[in-house]
């Protein structure tokens, strides 16, 4: 049996659970930190993503709302144990993160969100070996456990097409603020970022926003203007006087909120793309030929690559990415339901780790 | 005083109305032939794009459901005059093509969609000297008329990530169609075509459509497996196990009517392109979770560049799009009222060109 803070019906309890087991290709990793997501904020609630979802789209989710389980993918851990047809390059001991991925019976399901692979707000866990990314000794247990929230944030960027562009990032969440560190790492200087926090504007300049802006006062679309992006292009032109290209306005949608899409297109330049990271679980609606007219793009992204959660370990140990601002609590598992319901409505709050070994 | 169909509240009248005067870097041209588009039918019905469009878009368009207006921007005429200003290279007489742009006094508007600059339904107008393109003798007047509409297919196909991907084009109306042309001419080979009706399947398929689908009796993404198109990719791998990259899914959208945006999302694989041609002029609705967890991208195109516009009529020279199957008519100005009533409900007419020196 293992200690694990286990999601039943609304609440959130520490209980002793069974000890997972690793099946062929997978390792058995004692849980070192693991960071609260948005996600798991709106799984307690709503009980995870429906699996008629993922039936109609394919992504792994076999969660069962009446059945406990154990969230958490957002880990760092230590190896263990080797599950059978294992290929062992690592030494037991070593810390590593991994995509939070593994393959059972059920088929590919995600970490933290199955009732077959209990996640990272848990004394151990199972993770796939072929997924491990070891994690250089200087870097923190909760530092590591920030890969994946910060591999969302860069996976959007290296979808969009930021060369040269304006940007604007739009909710400074923990989403939003991996998009603004993923800017700031590709070298991007142009990054206007807009939300109602006072402490998260100041976060989000931080980590690299260089225009920060708050929708109550100030008008978000200034950011155009300040970045030399022209709302309407010049018409067309004959091909022989092609002129300099307009500078694309790019926005990425860290929000999630049904209307706010609509409205992101509404305050885009003609030719813009909108990146939407931010994961609305409603039903939403928009003007199609608004869209048409400004020839705007949207772009859904989900996850990232094992590339990008590689380069994201990179950054954050070269300290390219600056977590000092990010990490605002660190705590045992008895305190886990407690930080959810401050999580619900943060003030000086970014990312809570939960450290499963801490003394409560 | 010049004959020409105006469209005075809902109907089509044919009259006398004032002669256009080209202004800077403008020519007068003799109408030899103008197409009726599907964007006309909906402007004779709805007064044309709503003003405030125009303002919170920046797409020309000064129209007023009150006032007459004489449509067409699918043209082709013969140059009568130069207005000042103008580089006059090219000779009176010369046949040519233009994009449907002037500068007047209000700014960039549409030519066919203006009260300044009335369109090709009429016996003639004026058209911007940079844009016009001049029209090989063997290609006919008709012809000529439909480089515009085909042009947007082109625009279509070169905004999409069509390499290596597999196809579907939803709606085989005249926009289907251009883009179905545009397809072929590109060497594509995996294009599937769905429409409801016999006739425009069958123009699909003359057109360069590999696979037709009825979506009344065919199971329409059936398309994917036949062009070997992955619903669901495997998840992630590690960067040293990069696969063979999925063949990619991509759907051009040519009906533009509420709710086809969301079933096209339910209905794309996982990663897949879905290019917006078909312009829906109402409030519609989609579930933007489902469109994350499959991570598409939706594209919203509009128009074409002056370089479309010449490769398009380069393709109908040389006869690489084969327009046998798509002017279904020839008509004289006393005809247009008529034709925009029977192209409300096509049965085997794909494109009708009104034809302003034709004898009543």
């Amino acid at each position: 049996m293992m200690r694990a803070v286990v999601r039943n019906g609304l609440a959130l309890t520490v209980k002793d659970v069974a000890e997972p087991v690793p099946g062929n290709g997978q390792v058995l990793l004692r849980t070192l930190a693991c960071g609260i997501c948005g996600s798991d904020l709106h799984a307690l609630e709503h009980g995870g993503r429906r699996p008629d979802l993922a039936k109609r789209t394919g992504i792994p989710s076999t969660m069962d709302a009446s059945r406990d389980i154990v969230f958490g993918h957002e880990f760092c851990g230590e190896i263990l144990a080797f599950g059978p047809q294992t290929r062992q390059q690592l030494a037991i001991g070593t810390r590593v993160v991994a995509l939070p991925i593994a393959f059972g019976a059920a088929g590919y399901e995600t970490i933290g969100y199955s009732h077959n692979f209990p996640g990272g707000f848990g004394e151990r866990m199972v993770a796939t070996e072929d997924l491990l990314i070891p994690v250089p000794d200087h870097v923190t247990d909760e530092q590591a456990a920030m890969v994946e929230p910060f591999a969302v944030g860069l996976h959007a960027v290296n979808a969009a097409d930021t060369a040269d562009a304006g940007i604007l990032v739009v909710g400074c969440g923990p989403v939003g603020l991996a998009v603004i560190a993923a800017l700031k790492l590709k070298g991007h200087t142009r990054i206007a970022a807009s939300d109602y926090s006072p402490a998260r504007r100041r976060v989000a300049a931080q980590l690299g926003a260089t225009l920060v802006l708050d929708p109550a006062v100030d008008d978000v679309a200034s950011c155009w203007k300040a970045f030399d992006v022209p709302m309407r292009p010049a018409p067309h032109v004959p091909r022989q006087q092609s002129p300099v290209k307009p500078r694309r306005g790019i926005v990425f949608e860290c929000v999630g909120v049904p209307g706010v899409i609509e409205r992101l297109i509404a305050m885009s330049p003609v030719g813009g793309q909108i990146v939407v990271v931010g994961v609305c679980q409603e039903q939403d609606h928009f003007e199609p030929l608004v869209a048409i007219l400004k020839q705007i793009e949207l772009k859904f992204v989900l996850g990232y690559s094992h590339a990008e959660f590689e380069d994201t370990l990179s950054a954050i140990a070269d300290e390219r990415i600056d977590l000092r601002p990010v990490i605002t609590g660190r705590i045992a598992l008895s305190q886990v339901a407690e930080a959810f319901r401050k999580l619900t409505k943060p003030e000086s709050d970014v990312k809570i780790v939960v450290c499963p070994a801490m003394l409560d």
